[in-house]
């Protein structure tokens, strides 16, 4: 039966309007912010707001052998919910319910709800939710989890993973299963949640999420460093982290700052090869202990300027800068996004490649990176109508992802590996884990219908 | 081929001397601390210190379809390191090396070094290793890594699974793999790192573990209570932990108590229902506000006595009197050891519920408590020759197993499920998970051979 043949038995088994076949509307789920011109598209697009919907739109999937890619907010950077000719588009967006657990500490949400939503609820109940990507007003938490996505805080937070008690899954052949808990601690049986945290969508499709919830963060000191060059700049983070957890350590480059000057006009250093930006949540003496040292640290490095400041809307407004990197330096050109992870020493070495590969193929590369955990995010700037100048941004793309796997390090430290990575995993991890990996899929989705493409 | 025929071939295969035969010691790598009375006797026992010797070993092991046991250093109370008749049982006793990296601080471990050995080589480069299972002393790290060990700390500092970078596995045939590695954050693949992590020996042999430190925890202190009822110490855990994220929180009550005190006679209140301990290990102000808060519930809980002291001494002799329940309440008799965990509202309900089973039982339970993270061990003591009383404290392991689960709980905290509690599993998770799990299993380790009977 082909595919159009039976749609009409998926429209019949979900609330009206909740199968979507309309081109114009199909087209805005063809791409996520990754933008692959090659993105497919889809048959149709579901929008469920149940588990149920969710096991029946699978079960369907199943049936029919239709393959179908789960989106959450479409703010991939590595094309992890770019459509598939073909395939039928899961989005989230409407599964936004959500209920706070003071007693427990914890969030039960479903996967729609963006991390700020979360973020926001937590806070009305004197509570905190962590993980902060850039990205945290526009991205989904399903997504978050599907990626186990990282951010600012968590050189001293931990990431998504660090934060999911429990999961909602629905599986390949539609049966939904509950892993974990609200319990804090769990060693019953094979660690499943945390299989699942990361999984992009290849598993199974997160329904519900139990997320740990922490007292509020104690306020921070910000301290930030110009730098006049980048090798200085991240020979002081080493020397930060070597010494102290800072609550947050993130880096810009001239390019990054440039950008996001044009586009916020708040008066950053355009002269600068470097920024960081270091925090500090430590209370008492010990904070102050810590923003001494960044500031010593950061002078005994070259910084031009330093300066530390108490007022949480001033240190806002540098995250705020950092934060609005990527969509600054989009204004610049087609994006390839770089996600590279390397053990802290080698960071130097990492960002100084990253240089001279911009040098060699002679395209912009800006760099953003969450310092402190050794995660950058060079962003290679490319006109697309330039096919030669296209080329090359394809080469220093492979190339970036070649110097972090000399450097013993990850072709993506929180975005994921999704579409447009893939072709490097293999070199990262081997053919041996690459089996395991193919192992566990096919053990789990045997029919392969689960976000095909995606790492595998 | 018999395995006494082809056994042979492995002891040529390894170094002189390291396959055993001779009985008298096969007899002493029988049985851990759950000391199962039905365990098996090994067919052969083989200590290994490369992670050469490791594959050689399950080559041969997958070439006569032998099953394996991997043993830590046999301090599992749920039965995982119990040998099975006609197993060849791997000790990682001798696989002892260790380096540390101040630089990405981690440390990279064989397995076989005892949780207390990785802990000191840390400190001696001023840094710190937080798990602190009970057992510190007394178990490897390998086992911490394979039953995803919790401890005192972790209800502030997370258990083992929060430590763990990189993973070096030794898979059923032979083949070894890395996972992780010294990134602190990687989102290539499936998380197969925190797969392995838990899962007690089914997957594969840890061969080596790349844990990433801390700075060292800043002197903590203590404030301990001491409470007329159970509930009333439990009621003030609740009332902590909705409050503050204490760095200890630790419970013991009037069996437990009086138990260790006969082996330390360190003056503990004998009269006392309960006993709570409490640490805080926040900085300045934010640390006298936390011992104050604590002090205060404590009180507003009834407690009888209040006190907190700030010599790091004698809070680690509360600490150690907590460590050493387990141990003082074997004296009384056999134990079966619990290890159940709930959702924290529901801690008086299991601490109360687990009253009445020992007394529709008629069998000692002593309760021992990672109070703070709602994780317990009712440990119930009984006669082995006494075969009605051994009966009922089987039923009363089972009930207290059942109570935990019908409180939306787990069987085990810590501990793993292991041998002795894989017949509760399915009541937890459900038939659909015990799927995925035997489908994952299966792809990872088709002839079932690692750890046959443990979890499935
Ligand atoms: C400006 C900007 C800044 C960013 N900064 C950061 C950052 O600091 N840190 C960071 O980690 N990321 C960052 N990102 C990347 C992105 O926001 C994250 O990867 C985010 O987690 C994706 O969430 P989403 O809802 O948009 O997911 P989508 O893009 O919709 O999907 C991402 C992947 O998750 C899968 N997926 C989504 N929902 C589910 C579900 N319910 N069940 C199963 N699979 C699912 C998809 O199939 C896909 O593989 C940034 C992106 C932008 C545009
Ligand atoms: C007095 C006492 C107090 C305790 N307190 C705590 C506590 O506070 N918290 C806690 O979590 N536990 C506690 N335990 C339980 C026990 O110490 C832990 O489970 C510990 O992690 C086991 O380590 P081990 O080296 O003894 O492992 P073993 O008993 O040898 O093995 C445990 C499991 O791990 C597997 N395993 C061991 N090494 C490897 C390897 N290299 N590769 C693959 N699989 C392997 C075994 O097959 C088995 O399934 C306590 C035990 C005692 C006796």
């Amino acid at each position: 039966m082909s595919l159009s043949a039976s749609l009409p038995d998926l429209v019949a088994a979900l609330p009206t309007g909740m199968v979507v076949t309309d081109a114009d509307i199909l087209a805005g789920y063809r791409q996520d912010r990754a933008q692959d011109p090659a993105a497919g598209t889809p048959a149709a697009l579901v929008r469920p707001t149940t588990t149920a919907e969710v096991q029946t739109t699978l079960r369907w999937c199943a049936a029919h052998a239709v393959p179908l890619v789960t989106r959450g907010a479409g703010t991939s950077l590595s094309g992890g919910s770019t459509a598939v000719d073909g395939a039928l588009v899961l989005s989230t967006e409407r599964m936004r319910g959500l209920s706070i657990d003071s007693a427990t500490r914890t969030a039960t949400v479903q996967p729609g709800l963006l991390n700020a939503e979360v973020k926001a609820a937590a806070a009305e109940h004197g509570l905190w939710y962590p993980p902060d990507p850039s990205s945290f007003e526009i991205c989904s938490i399903g997504g978050n989890v599907a990626t186990n996505a990282g951010g600012l805080c968590c050189v001293k937070y931990g990431v998504t993973a660090d934060y999911v008690l429990g999961l909602e899954v629905v599986l390949a052949d539609g049966r939904a299963v509950r892993l974990g808990g609200k319990q804090i601690k769990d060693s019953a049986g094979l660690s499943l949640t945390r299989l699942f945290v990361g999984s992009e969508g290849v598993l199974g499709v997160v329904t519900e999420v139990t997320l740990r919830l922490l007292p509020p963060q104690p306020s921070a000191c910000t301290v930030v460093g110009i730098f006049p060059s980048v090798s200085a700049a991240s020979a002081a983070v080493l020397a930060v982290t070597e010494q102290i957890r800072p609550a947050m350590l993130e880096f810009m480059d001239a390019v990054s700052l440039n950008a996001v000057e044009d586009l916020l006009h708040m008066g950053l250093p355009r002269d600068a090869a470097a920024l960081l930006i270091g925090q500090s949540d430590a209370s008492g003496a010990a904070g102050q202990a810590e923003v001494a040292l960044m500031q010593q640290v950061f002078e005994s490095h070259g910084a031009t300027e330093v300066f530390a400041t108490d007022d949480p809307a001033e240190g806002e407004a540098f995250a705020a800068a950092r934060r609005a990197a990527i969509p600054a330096v989009e204004k610049l050109g087609s994006l390839l996004l770089e996600d590279v992870g390397v053990p802290l020493p080698a960071l130097p070495a990492l960002i100084e490649g990253v240089a001279a590969i911009s040098d060699t193929q002679r395209v912009t590369i800006a760099v953003v990176a969450h310092a402190g955990d050794g995660n950058t995010h060079p962003l290679i700037v490319f006109d697309p109508a330039d096919a030669d100048q296209t080329q090359r941004a394809q080469l220093a793309f492979g190339q970036v992802m070649d110097l972090a796997i000399a450097l013993d390090g990850t072709i993506t430290g929180e975005h994921g590996v999704g579409r447009l990575k893939k072709g490097w995993l293999p070199d990262q991890v081997g053919a041996d884990v690459m089996q395991m990996t193919a192992a566990i899929k096919a053990a789990l989705d045997p029919d392969g219908l689960l976000n095909p493409g995606v790492i595998l």
